[in-house]
């Protein structure tokens, strides 16, 4: 198909795509004459995939352009997954991985009392401080019982998404860069249905209307 | 304390206080001076919670306004309190928000087997469509299995945030409208870090080095 084509069956514009293909996210067409090109299936995943990634994942295009070169590397370890699909989490999180791994930590403790397997200089033990001290500074109270208590949630959910890796290698990087960040919207919204479902549960006992 | 002590104490350029200050997102100090004025401690209290919203919360700075507004409106109830914590997802989702509520949806017919009490016009719902949409666009198997193991993990989460919302409504303000947000990003990086444990603990059986 042409680029109209291509722009009609993903619902992107063509400058979108021409600007895609301008920061190499988007290969180009097989060239059919000195203006025109030949755009298959291939361009309308990838296009999806940048769709999904921008406009429900909220990654910018600098992002996304790191997870796609990584969703080409061949050979990559699940471990090596885990740590791509960490630079999906918005936030540059800078400050925070330049801390020195020996340094005093809340999150470093009590990750440890949790008996949670973590590497010591894994980025992400820092960026729990900081989220801990922004919830303190916002007024959160996010006490140790809390977090223990939502830690025990999410070793259910870490279970589900290493379950849901599948053996072949390409589908495999599909679904741990492109789930970790889609995934987290999913379960962002459900958090806020559950709080709604738990909440009328509570307060009325009646069905809504 | 000055501006300039209030930028010290706070880790903020005086340039940024300004800023906060000509937006409306700051109250203006006691006039002490024909230039100068006098900042407190809840002048401390509001910039670290902006800060906090922004730089780990990812709130754009039109958002925390709106969120400030929300905290500062008297005799809000908790279903209010819920509604104006779903502002601060990222996203807009002003496409979804549109949708007709009788429209055919994957979202509402799969929320409706599972039980969950939800307001059929809720937004989240055409939101939850469009992720999981999304999903099937990057090639993330979210079969209605997994979803549903999510849902569970993601129901105990619910009760403990609506358990951590204080009886005091200023408290109870702050905790659900900023706790959401806050609470979204230590869940995101919980998530990561299980996954690690999992994978590890699965992988070698060894302890980190």
């Amino acid at each position: 198909m042409r680029i109209s084509g291509l722009a009609e069956v993903t619902g992107t514009s063509v400058a979108t795509l021409k600007f895609y293909l301008r920061k190499g996210l988007l290969s180009s067409g097989r060239v059919t004459s000195r203006t025109g090109a030949d755009y298959g299936e291939a361009h309308v995943q990838r296009v999806r995939l940048i769709r999904a990634l921008t406009d429900v994942g909220g990654l910018s295009l600098a992002r996304v352009a790191l997870v796609l070169t990584a969703m080409e590397t061949p050979g990559l370890r699940r471990t090596d997954l885990l740590a791509v699909s960490q630079l999906t989490l918005t936030g540059d999180g800078s400050e925070a991985e330049t801390e020195d791994p020996g340094a005093e930590s809340r999150a470093r403790n009590w990750l440890g009392a949790r008996g949670w397997r973590i590497d010591p200089r894994d980025p992400f033990i820092a960026r729990l401080d900081r989220a801990w001290d922004a919830c303190d500074a916002a007024g959160v109270d996010l006490t140790h019982e809390r977090l223990d208590a939502y830690a025990v949630a999410v070793e259910r959910i870490g279970a589900i998404d290493v379950a849901a890796v599948p053996a072949e290698p390409e589908a495999a990087v599909r679904q741990v860069i492109a789930g970790t960040v889609l995934v987290d919207v999913v379960l962002q919204i459900l958090r806020r249905l559950a709080q709604q479902h738990v909440c009328l549960d509570e307060d009325s006992g009646a069905p809504p209307d």
